[in-house]
């Protein structure tokens, strides 16, 4: 469990962007909170002039050796006392190194330090997001009128367009980035409240430094100490969670439209050549489709993991915290890499316009069947008209023909439609996806208004 | 899976109050939804006057016979057509019949409705969170001053006081309550599409109809209908999720405060004769801390189970959808139940102030080994601090004796602290936890602050 | 929570079989339980002859309230005590009164009565999966060489038969049930153990009687009282979690391939009418498989849930057990349920063999494209011929041409082929799916071999 | 995501042991597959003499630059492609080139190469509980009769030895190990299918070169390729989270008897000076205990990821599979350092059995409530017994007195006492806990024979 970077065997595919963060980010950004403590302990008066400018001057992931920090966390359990070990021995014997790692506990470290990478993962999530939303508005703005086949329980049902569809993406993005941001803006918070959340070593200055160190770091100071309530953890994992489900279900969308069979999109982004299969070479893989899906479907057991380690005993947590370290950097990760790939996905799918036509068309007005039943049933009663069109659905599907000419074909139905003056023009009219479209511009336009709004 | 509600032989430990659902309540708010969408379509003129008020009339669940509903919905895989079936016949055939359920898709009714649930159910759980946290916050007042061991890895660790510890809790209790709020607010909406998201068999009427029956439900009118983007779900269940998490903890705390060797604190509230064991007549078991833990352990799971049936196809999913309803209902439930029983936990908690002295007392002043050596490395250096301190904590256990008299027990420690002016005064005072308290008070004023402000 | 029998609003859907337990179950399960040990302390001498004979006699659910038990469980935080009282008061002052329960604690009668409900629940999931098993064994002999599209990634890959998919599903379903036959059969065990695991109550007659409520029961006898040993619960959970993995996994092939686009195959089984849509006279929706999926995708949550409860505290957890029982009846029903439902759908799953054939040829050779290009290669060089068919298929898809005939329409193509002797024929040969199925034969016979070997 | 080996930060503590494979472990894997498929082949007379000893020679790990492989892996979503790539670069071009990779899809070596990791991290598994269960057998036997108090609730119950504890410990542990031995032996098998799961591309020859390829690797051949029929993997991740489950609750034991006021075990393996702390110099955390529950802590959550990717599409799923890789090898690593560390745990753990008998009778006779109500019950009656005992053990408790004391000392106890001729005497024999062990003796034997049994 060396590192989640970028580099390695699957880092390109679960580790890509900032939210990835490997061992050297952990190293560093504990040590940014070692440094920013020595910083704030000089500023309430607690440490030496000048020990802050000195911690921070060491303070540097390359000058430690991870490899031997992380052996000696089997020490106390975590790696803190080593890193504080390593630091200190980087400064002189002094006011600069007494001022090291003062007031703190190793878990004051730890959360601080993984505050610190959510906010960087965040930050590249929302970006992401964002960027994914602009390419989602276009889509939706651009395909308002592009009928297309609706489908449910992945049966034909009645038309929609592909910009309604766009536009539910649009939404679910625009969604999630705002759960993000509010959650970065409001839970993200420094810890620091030494060993049992007292800040008992400072003696009075306790408060100060915090408020201080926060100010450091740019984070928020917590009402308390939060060593075991973990409520933000649990806040920030579903964030990140919902952001994987709205990747996921995009991505889910896409494989679906892009089956050999349906061909409605195609993902056009990614890397050149990216879709390919060695062996076969007729094959266009939705590639970065997959990895999304592959990146979402892990999010939910680490949510499910971190919950579940939010009961943590008294003033710090026998195993409970620990559990949390490696599920929120994967979370993260996983977050990260999935809205980047979406990002790739949305800037480079194609659409074919041509190809949802025909396929509406193949279907033989069957996804205007409710249509006809509602046109039927005020001369024809509700019952009567969905036998008939239910029938006529039947043989359409037998006979290769069109729900129309289905309907006329049928002695019984051809009366019934003529003696309520429901003649063939009607019936094409009936059954023209173009015409039962309903609320799908105005929901395509909301959609995009909601997109401005946020944005 | 008849029924989640109160009765039977869990539901009084994993339904209690309002938040568990049952089949009556799921059949009245699914009648509740179709009465309003009658209201909704006549009010736009889509249905003719008087169906909402006929709608509505018969629109009561004891007028429906669950059973035989339940038993139709292998049909289409739910309950609502079998539900519309049955309301239109306890109407007579004509307009008010005519607008039973027009419009709709019967996702839009169980969506809806469980919104509706979800609203009753989140109004009792911010409610008992409300009263908990009333009581959390006397304790912090009433103990900020109430000293005892803090514990770490359930160690012993530096002194706090249960003030400390109570506003802990409370702040937990206070930021799941306001992320509730803030779901139920934001998030609760109508779900209203139609067969496809389109509302086209409404032709123009849709986006009227659909506000409509938002402002009748008093429940949000969404920006576009969310069939297939559960990120709203997800949001809910990780509220509920959070709720729990915070109970656990508070629960878990009480169990290990209550443990026989500590017996720091006490369950007082519940059911006379609560905690008894038919057997061993000594037994005061923490039986409401261990009901609050059993409900909150079911909780991640079900969040794992909702975030990954956000992955929904197009526009209805085949199965996810579907595998949404009993986890919800039942985080709704257990996180009620959970919320309920901390309501009472906290209402009957018993503290013992002087059970804790004794504890801290019994201790030997090894909480305080800290402060000692902290006192010493000034004048001895930090490592022979440390190392005088860790050789006296041990001698100190091994002989039943103070800190203090085990440092001045030693010959080498004796002499260290003589040169250094350190007396058995000065040794007293370091080893008194009543002086190593650190931001404790501040800590807890501002815990109680922040209550004050969001009450 | 009351009840999750079969009854009820979602009863039919996740409640279906004799594995979905409601609250007369348990209460019959708890009761058995009762009147075994009855049994078993008059045989061990232990309790007065005749002893047995009348617990059993009263031991039965239509003699309780069960709503009554249920309220006083919140007194221990389990309803045995109220059960032990009301079955106590069933009979008369005396020698079988005072062997009700004797020697037991109450998580005895629970973990106990679990077990039986959790026999009868895997008996019948294993006679589904049996009866499941013989249709698919009957799909893959009789579809062994109808030719299909083999898809990867949801696009088409090379060919495969339908009869080797229904080996697939085959070889799975008899794994799975073989797993939970194991379980069952070593795994299923009594709890008696009493207060704290010794029987102490019971003297030197422990051991005997505990033999004895085995014998009685017909459940295996556990090394040690097994009451914080939470292995068996984790094993067999997993069981069920495999079963609702294997039918997931059936019915999402099912829904894809039900596809309206694709149309291989159909439900047929199942309720009169089932599949309907009450607004679109026109669908035929895989019910049965969605509500398979909805089924199955419940489980890994609930497995989660049941993982973690093993964490558990001593002698008697608080709050872990606790977690258990809900978790372990919906598993048990909603594997019963999905299993039931897979029983359902293979014996009516309509294969359409014309359409598999026609989907196939319409793919135009493509999904032949590998078989051509490893015929190339000995002449071509692998990676000239890879070129050439990869650039074939392009203009394959674009053209709407076959694949043969867009490599012969390409001149560099048409010359590299006529250069290396491969005319139409050949060309012809090489894109017939017929001549590319490997070792499907031998595989579905290898699957049915397996498949006799278990029966 | 680039690594889970043994360096770096969290390695140590997660990563410990063989079971913890790294980005080299699994492209030696991977390499090891297509080495052992090169030799099948040209056993099976399908590639030409020398090929396989060829392609061996050179399917080092170290020759390969795994980051390049990485980058690479976007193109089709796994790095196979690009290893078949670098691997072929290793040869000449000529036969043993051309016998790379021959019949095999990229999952063909993924699958395998992971199931050759899961041998591995379960041989280090098995060695591991096998030595655990070997020290928790000396401690079962050494303290078959080391009385201490049980504990219920976390509250005291009736005594228990710690011998019967280690016998709990020993029976879960070896129940365990048998699981993973099973699912070791029965269901690793190799992956090879090809394209679509009918090794088309090899004729007639695959099932051959099948069967050779799971000689040459010593894994079993499954009856058919399992690309979609993940029931395997359930089964294995199963096995390893109960492993973890195991693990968790002797670790979650030895945590509560070794707080601070029970103090009964401690730790005493793990590297020296293991469990300080370097702020808190009496510290002794049970720092082995904290890190077991890490690691099992994140069991149930990867295992619920595992089985919900179980759903798989077809014949290659469209990113499910992907998301197996990094939980499956998280499980590993996590499964193998939590039994690394129970090894380390139960090798170094001391009991105190002078602690345990001053804890339970520091008591007061209080555990002994149980016995003494069922010795005064046959005279007095069970209510009155148990109403008497119950007051007892009330004044007990406020006055800081023995139970037997107590009952003496109430008048009214008295005299039913003497009544009925239960003296002072046979009090203290009723409150001695030596006297009420029931079958502790009996099981702890059991479980020593059942441990036999299996090694």
């Amino acid at each position: 469990m060396s590192d989640t970077g970028r580099d390695g065997l699957f880092g390109a595919l679960f580790g890509r962007g900032p939210a990835a963060a490997g061992d050297q980010d952990w190293l560093q950004a504990m040590l940014d909170t070692e440094a920013a403590l020595a910083r704030a302990l000089e500023r309430a008066g607690v440490a030496a002039r000048g020990a802050g400018a000195a911690v921070t001057e060491v303070a540097r992931a390359e000058l430690f050796d991870v490899a031997a920090i992380g052996r000696q966390a089997v020490l106390i359990g975590n790696p803190v006392a080593a890193l504080v070990r390593a630091l200190s021995e980087q400064l002189p014997a002094g006011p600069a190194r007494d001022a090291v790692h003062k007031g703190a506990t190793s878990q004051d470290i730890i959360d601080t330090a993984a505050m610190l990478l959510a906010r960087r993962a965040m930050d590249a999530i929302e970006a992401d997001l964002s960027a994914a939303s602009v390419r989602a508005a276009a889509l939706a703005a651009e395909h308002v009128s592009t009928v297309m086949t609706g489908r449910t329980l992945l049966q034909h049902a009645v038309p929609v367009t592909f910009g309604l569809i766009a536009a539910g993406w649009l939404t679910a993005i625009d969604d999630a980035r705002r759960d993000l941001t509010q959650v970065r803006v409001t839970r993200l918070a420094i810890q620091f409240g030494g060993a049992a959340g007292t800040l008992a070593s400072l003696g009075d200055a306790g408060p100060a430094v915090s408020a201080l160190l926060a100010e450091e770091l740019g984070l928020g100071e917590p009402v308390l100490p939060w060593h075991t309530d973990r409520l933000r953890i649990v806040q920030l994992a579903a964030a990140l969670a919902g952001t994987c489900a709205v990747a996921g279900k995009i991505a889910r969308d896409v494989t679906l439209l892009a089956q050999s069979e349906v061909a409605e999109v195609a993902e056009g982004g990614g890397a050149a050549g990216q879709g390919g299969s060695s062996a076969m070479p007729h094959k266009r893989n939705p590639v970065i489709s997959v990895l999304i899906l592959g990146c979402a479907k892990q999010a939910p057991g680490l949510l499910a993991t971190l919950a579940a380690a939010s009961e943590q005993e008294l003033q710090r947590a026998a195993g409970a915290w620990h559990a949390e370290w490696l599920p929120l950097r994967d979370l993260l990760a996983l977050a990260g890499s999935a809205t980047s790939w979406l990002a790739d996905l949305m800037a480079g799918l194609v659409v074919d316009a041509d190809r949802m036509r025909a396929n509406i068309d193949a279907a033989r007005g069957l996804p205007m069947a409710e249509h006809v039943t509602a046109e039927l049933a005020p001369v024809l009663g509700r019952l009567t008209a969905h036998e008939l069109v239910a029938a006529a659905a039947v043989r359409a599907g037998r006979d290769n023909i069109g729900l129309a000419d289905a309907l006329l074909a049928d002695a019984a139905a051809a009366t019934a439609l003529a003696d309520s003056g429901i003649g063939r023009a009607e019936l094409a009219a009936a059954t023209s996806p173009d015409g039962y479209l309903g609320a799908t511009v105005q929901f395509v336009r909301r959609a995009l208004a909601h997109h401005e709004e946020g944005a």
